[in-house]
């Protein structure tokens, strides 16, 4: 298992009330980084980090003192508009600034005065994305989503030859990559009518979700240089949640043979906030495979993967269709799942991207693909919950939905727990689907 | 057709000679952007032209006076190791700053004492990238290719039925782009061997080329709105040479159902100038569908595509191995194409691209998939010429390949001329297949 350390005491407090509010997915225990500034201010974006229901100013909290030795140095490359220096720096620089926001943070801490004034409000913040983002790889890691995906296309067949084997991946858009709050208008897209010879251009009328978790590399590796498996955590820097969006129809028609493109480039959304691996080192368990699924290939296998390659991560995917907002009716779920259920491990995805020798660079992202869980009622999109559309749901209000509507907005949350630890929290990915723009 | 204006007079000559030499890709009316440095020098790279054989250092000609207004302000905004300030300058920036590098190195320009001291011989200069790509996305514009590729797959259903109507891409890996020179070691991968249960991590055993141009994007889009095909034009920088190298055999076990991913991801390389759409103008020529294929659905047809949609560009593809290299032999030449075959033109990729709201920005690489002509001996890859290995080349010094051995280098070249303008080429891309790291 990951060494655990004074941050994930789960009996630290912080002098900062909020994050001591059980059900916040903020504690102290958690210290995840993103980059925002205030509301309706004209002022550079910047780094900070959640505590309760505020964010810690990291220049602010360095000018003041807070940080001294290495976590000075790691504080300083957070002066910036993303995180991608500090990413960049490496496992012990992260952890020695987590460990010295622990202590300046705690209730205990000689600085809260001091600090008091580096805080702003989580409800006065808006964000931009945390990182800037080279490349995006999204993968397909979850064996219950590639079921039941491939039963809609193949039902005598659903699961590829290559799935046990390979940690199946592909390229994705990353100029279209944005943080929570994203409204984007229903892309449009050539669709192919059942039985007509031609398609037409038109607005997709299958928009769905995907729930995913992104995945942030911190420190890369050399064009031609593998990351081995023994290596691959020390390269992740955190975790966030990752909405996939998807125009199924746009999908269908134009996927043979290179795989997705503009089914998925209109729009990708994130949560603010990434949760650092150290963070989630309470909530690793033992990654397995089914009884008579192959073992791993043995770049794909290491011990540290079996006692510890998966992660206990809770997720719930609501929907807020306009109806419901302007009734002031609460978001339903839709679903809840697990990333326990991934058949690959954040890890073995790392080690595979670089075995032909690409090279990762700090900031890249990764998808883990729709975490899809074994129940049906565990799916992570619609095209799983509604059987492509055949089986549409009806909601507590009445409304029925086989794919998104104009104005549904789609929430996810993701967070961990155990008898130990508390709840640390990914926070909410928030995305809105409006009206195509026809002309 | 596209506007011709002075600088494509083929009557101009410059004074520097070596740029009159009718066989030389860089006359006057070609002048390409790059970005390089002296070899050996520890010093920045910069933006430079190239004209003969001889690069014009552009920070230097600004400070000794050779542009002012408009060309000045393009000019200034070289003033970085890479293009993409000038890029997004837009069309008529792109096209002052031509005007007057036409004038400043003309046989009749006054300045050409001054300029001597800006000029750094291209065979003293090392190369970087010209731009920083965010995103690459590899198009599939070739039917010659799509069909002989799909017949190795499905003799009997070779294209497949959204071919003729999307200009079919997918996303590539941005971080393995290099420059012309790259030598790379042969990738690892999973492969399954035939009859095979279970595959084995190994070093591809086929290895090949594809030759490709790359399109460079100057302006971009805002996300959610569409590059209507009457605006494309300005959104395209200019063109270079592209070798996708390709593993065909990680390609075959990975590739479904999300298309290629390592089989690509080791390595791309492009040339190092970027000849601009309007050094090209000249070479512009009508596009065509054979008789019986579909019209372009709306959102793809122009007057301008059908006029002037397709480019006269001409390639070949030479093979260098390590025998030829040692015993003094010139490159032969494995193919030649020409890029008037594309069955999509490079302004129907960029309506393409962002009709579903995809925003592209300045900087970002299309590929234009593997030119292959009509003609068998006209493929753009080892993987059409060999029919998949089957039918292995015999080169003239007795060597035989099916896919490229360790040692290989390609070297592919690309140029328009045509009655009425000079020769202008794209400059060559250079790669070099080594060993495998086996450890």
């Amino acid at each position: 298992m990951p060494d655990l350390n004074e941050t994930h005491d789960p009996a630290l407090k912080s002098w900062i009330a909020s994050a001591n509010d059980r059900a916040c997915d903020f504690p102290i225990q958690n210290l995840p980084f993103g980059v925002f500034r205030r509301k309706g201010q004209n002022e550079p974006f910047r780094v900070g980090v959640a505590i309760g229901d505020q964010i810690l100013d990291l220049s602010a909290a360095q000018s003041a003192g807070a940080f001294s030795g290495p976590a000075a140095r790691a504080a300083a490359a957070c002066a910036a508009p993303s995180l991608n220096a500090f990413m960049m720096m490496g496992p012990a620089a992260w952890s020695a600034l987590r460990l010295s926001l622990s202590h300046v943070l705690r209730q205990s801490s000689t600085l809260a005065d001091r600090l008091h004034g580096c805080l702003v409000p989580q409800s006065h913040a808006e964000h931009a994305l945390p990182a800037h983002i080279g490349d995006y790889t999204d993968f397909y890691a979850s064996i219950h989503h590639a079921t039941s995906v491939g039963k809609l296309m193949r039902p005598d067949n659903p699961l590829l030859p290559n799935y046990k084997w390979v940690p199946i991946g592909y390229h994705g858009r990353g100029s279209s990559i944005r943080v929570s709050g994203l409204q984007f208008h229903r892309p449009l897209g050539q669709l192919l009518a059942p039985g007509a010879q031609a398609p037409t251009l038109a607005p997709s009328k299958r928009i769905d979700y995907e729930l995913e978790l992104g995945v942030f590399i911190g420190t890369g590796n050399e064009l031609g240089e593998r990351i081995r498996i023994a290596d691959a955590e020390a390269h992740v820097f955190g975790l966030c949640l990752l909405n996939d969006w998807s125009a199924r129809d746009i999908q269908t028609w134009e996927y043979q043979p290179l795989g997705p493109f503009l089914a998925k480039s209109f729009a990708t959304t994130i949560s603010p906030w990434i949760v650092t691996l150290e963070a989630l080192a309470p909530y690793r368990i033992a990654w397995r495979r089914a009884d008579g699924d192959p073992p791993p290939l043995p770049y794909l296998d290491w011990p540290m993967i079996r006692h510890a390659g998966a992660i206990d991560i809770e997720f719930e995917v609501l929907i807020e269709t306009a109806r419901m907002r302007e009734s002031g009716q609460a978001p339903q779920r839709l679903s809840r799942s697990n990333f326990r259920h991934a058949y690959w491990s954040v890890f073995q995805m790392v080690t595979h991207h670089t075995v032909n020798g690409c090279n990762l660079e700090p900031g890249d992202l990764f998808g883990t693909g729709t975490q899809s869980g074994p129940a049906a009622e565990e799916a992570g999109s619609l095209l799983e919950l509604t059987v492509a559309g055949k089986q549409p749901l009806t909601l507590a209000n009445g409304e029925t939905r086989s794919f998104l509507e104009d104005g549904d907005s789609v929430i996810m949350r993701g967070w961990c727990a155990n008898d130990d630890h508390p709840r640390i929290g990914l926070g909410d990915v928030v995305g809105r689907v409006l009206p195509a723009i026809r002309e």
